[in-house]
């Protein structure tokens, strides 16, 4: 294990993160929200300190492997969640650093799980970082720090490597051939949407740091809201808005890609895309039709369940209504959008609608094979062949997935709560969701839990987010034995 | 298709049936129970009229493919459960003939679900009847036709088509080089150790119908029992029984017959026995101590929680106490169990041991690839090499296994019941086990569900005992149709 490089790499990506802290110090100065102010001093201070002296590490050597990349992207989170829980812990905001721990991974990680029953009694700066969390999470810190390393450049590997661990999806792929032009491409677009969809919700007459926070929220399709009641006392405007930069935002950012080097047939044939969009009509369509004497009229019918539907495909986990209270067949459809997830190379999580895809190819080319023994039968996406490694490797992180599932709620069954509460709880966590049904439905919150599940549900978001390996992998005794290279 | 010798067979089975039914008609005739034997007597009637003519088809050719064999295998058991479901029709013991084939499914697919809250009404050839289901189906009435059918023995391949399409595991394989034989061989122990059973039963002082309905129960590890209770009412001695038989019906039959044959350490090396054994014993330690308080004493605590273990795991679905009423943590661990279920190549249904084995192994061989990218891995069961055909296709069985659970709970979600008696309604059918948890709990029954998801629930029973295939390639078109040889 290169462990110079590792940490050398976490060093500059804690520098980041300070940097990072600086606009909500600036915020929580300018609002006079002085324990703020002083949280976000400490806490950047604290992160250079640390971060500085790791950054200056000179590796003996430049290399560094696919084991290192995972490790690193691993260790970089659970740093980066130790240090960025510093200002809720010495703001007061949350007085228990496991729940500060809890809130900040379930920022980075885009989950949007919360511990806090009244989010309106927080400092505004504390609450702009909350929500800045996601929008850092959303794309990856390390991604960004490819966009700065001048290593990258040099050594394309290494870059690759760490792009592969942090970016969700079953293959991460370099949109030109320049890793740092490639983080930079995805950041723009990232960017560009974001700001497009702050200066919707202003023209909505949002009040501005309502519209930060939410676009944050949106575009890392975190979840974190700013009001009590999360998205239900925006206008149906900005509720529209929300709903549909989720699903942009739930998008391959590929696709994007596509379009703007005016490929467009290649970006709308996407087959992950017309999957997506098919779930999501037909989730939409049904729903409306099961919750439709809930609500008054036919436009707020859809708009509770496009709402609903963007924001638990793509992971978000706003919400304009208890959807708690649907009829139990919208409330299955939701638990099931919760595993599908959004699509890869987008901000969302869960198990991935290219997956989704794959495992039904790939149960339906088991039943095709019964009837031919002897046949060879390819998998295609796209178009294009995916290779029976590929195909292993899906099967495989899709047993572990549901392993790691199964795991998390025999954990978290000892506090008691109920069935529907624990399974549905484990898997808004580990699909970076948010809330989810009954105990932990969008009117509650997570902080019945006791620590140990609080513990247990923390890995679960990081495991969910980083896709089970880069964390499975610090756990793994011969990662951190010596190879004979 | 070679249809002909598709309903040839089909109509062999339903003369094995018939002559199978003739007990119970007796047995009703000595208890001067008229309305049952006059049922019996139509139905049997009934089988011989469509079963002879079929039988007597004579097939234009001898070979049947794989293809044949699993829709042979699905069929034949759709038809056996349409007829079986005769005698609780025509009794009038079930009004309803949905009710009816509910009830006759979950006997031959020995899942021991059932739709009647009052068993002990019912006249006792239709309980006989009733458990005998369990008894045929746990074995598989098509291995049973195998031992008689004179073409095994000409084309060998026909019988094991047919015995890899209607036994449970990874790979059908036969102990000994003639198909018959195997046949007669697994059938022999199965008979041996139901009748040892049943005599430890009668010694322990069980009424003799009791004690055959319920070996019958446990041999096919079905859960029918005689009495509203199930085994709750019987002596201690009579629970610790049956326990240890469900345990031993749970286990590979190639088990005993090494033991059989003297390779006792080849036996007692068997990995999924041993992983079997280990899961067995840590459930029913880790219950023992989170139900203790509920319970006076250990030998009782530990009888409850050594009964209901090896009822879920083995899949029976015998229940001594209300488990729905024990903490969240062992009503959790009991679901975990069911999809686990009992070994391959055993009478009971789930996931079967060596799935999980290998999923896990698989799983943990995609962390090793991420190290070393370029090794080749070999996973490995019992000292042999697991080819990755069989690996990718243990994959594509549980993404399969996962996605029709997922749909199963979509569909019956329209009943409006809560998650928790959905998901294990779900679990318990598809892994053959009987009662779940909440309105489908061991005090419960599935009367309250609708007919539409009555049917959905017996598909299934059907999927999950014949595993998948046989069942949904009937619902394949390409299956239909003419392939060029």
């Amino acid at each position: 294990m290169n462990y110079r490089a590792v940490f050398n790499i976490i060093g500059k990506v804690l520098v980041i993160v300070a940097v990072f802290m600086c606009p909500a110090l600036i915020i929580s100065l300018c609002l006079k929200e002085n324990g703020g102010a002083v949280a976000f001093l400490i806490s950047v201070v604290l992160c250079v300190a640390i971060g500085l002296p790791l950054a200056r590490l000179k590796p003996k050597r430049a290399d560094i492997y696919a084991r290192e990349g995972f490790v690193t992207v691993g260790l970089a989170w659970i740093f980066v969640s130790l240090l960025g829980a510093l200002p809720f812990l010495i703001s007061g905001a949350i007085p228990n650093y496991i729940d500060c721990v809890f809130e900040t991974v379930s920022g980075f990680t885009t989950t949007g799980a919360t511990i806090i029953g009244d989010v309106e009694c927080l400092p505004r700066g504390i609450l702009y970082w909350r929500s800045f969390t996601h929008w850092l999470g959303g794309m990856g810190v390390l991604v960004f720090l490819l966009i700065l390393n001048p290593l990258s450049d040099k050594n394309t590997g290494e870059g690759m490597h760490l792009l592969r661990a942090e970016s969700p999806g079953i293959k991460a792929s370099k949109l030109v051939p320049r890793m740092k032009d490639s983080a930079k491409i995805l950041y723009l677009i990232y960017i560009a949407l974001t700001v497009l969809e702050f200066v919707l919700l202003v023209v909505g007459r949002m009040p501005l740091l309502d519209a930060l926070c939410l676009s944050f929220g949106t575009a890392g399709t975190g979840g974190f809201g700013v009001l009590n009641d999360s998205v239900a006392s925006y206008s149906p405007y900005c509720q529209w808005v929300i709903t549909v930069f989720m699903l942009l935002f739930g998008v391959n950012f590929n696709v994007y890609f596509l379009l703007l080097i005016r490929k467009f047939r290649n970006a709308l044939k996407n087959e992950e895309l017309i999957v997506f969009a098919s779930i999501v009509g037909a989730s939409i369509a049904v729903i409306s039709v099961n919750i439709f004497r809930q609500y008054s009229g036919v436009g707020e019918t859809l708009r509770a369940a496009a709402f609903q539907v963007a924001s638990i495909i793509s992971t978000t986990g706003f919400s304009t209504v208890d959807f708690d209270q649907w009829p139990q067949l919208s409330r299955t459809i939701l638990v099931a959008l919760m595993f599908c997830g959004a699509c890869a190379g987008s901000t969302g999580g869960g198990a991935k609608v290219i997956r989704i895809i794959i495992s039904f190819k790939s149960a339906r080319r088991s039943i095709y094979k019964i009837m031919h023994p002897n046949s060879v039968r390819i998998i295609h996406v796209d178009g294009e062949r995916i290779d029976d490694e590929t195909v292993s490797a899906v099967g495989a992180y899709m047993l572990a997935y549901f392993i790691i599932t199964a795991a998390a709620i025999l954990l978290i069954s000892l506090d008691g709560m109920n069935f529907e509460t624990n399974f549905t709880a484990v898997a808004a966590c580990l699909n970076n969701i948010g809330p989810g049904l009954g105990g932990v439905g969008p009117v509650e919150n997570y902080s019945a839990f006791s620590w140990f599940s609080k513990l247990v549900l923390t890995l679960s978001m990081l495991i969910g987010r980083l896709e089970i390996y880069p964390i499975l992998l610090l756990f793994t005794t011969s990662v951190w034995r010596k190879i004979q290279r």
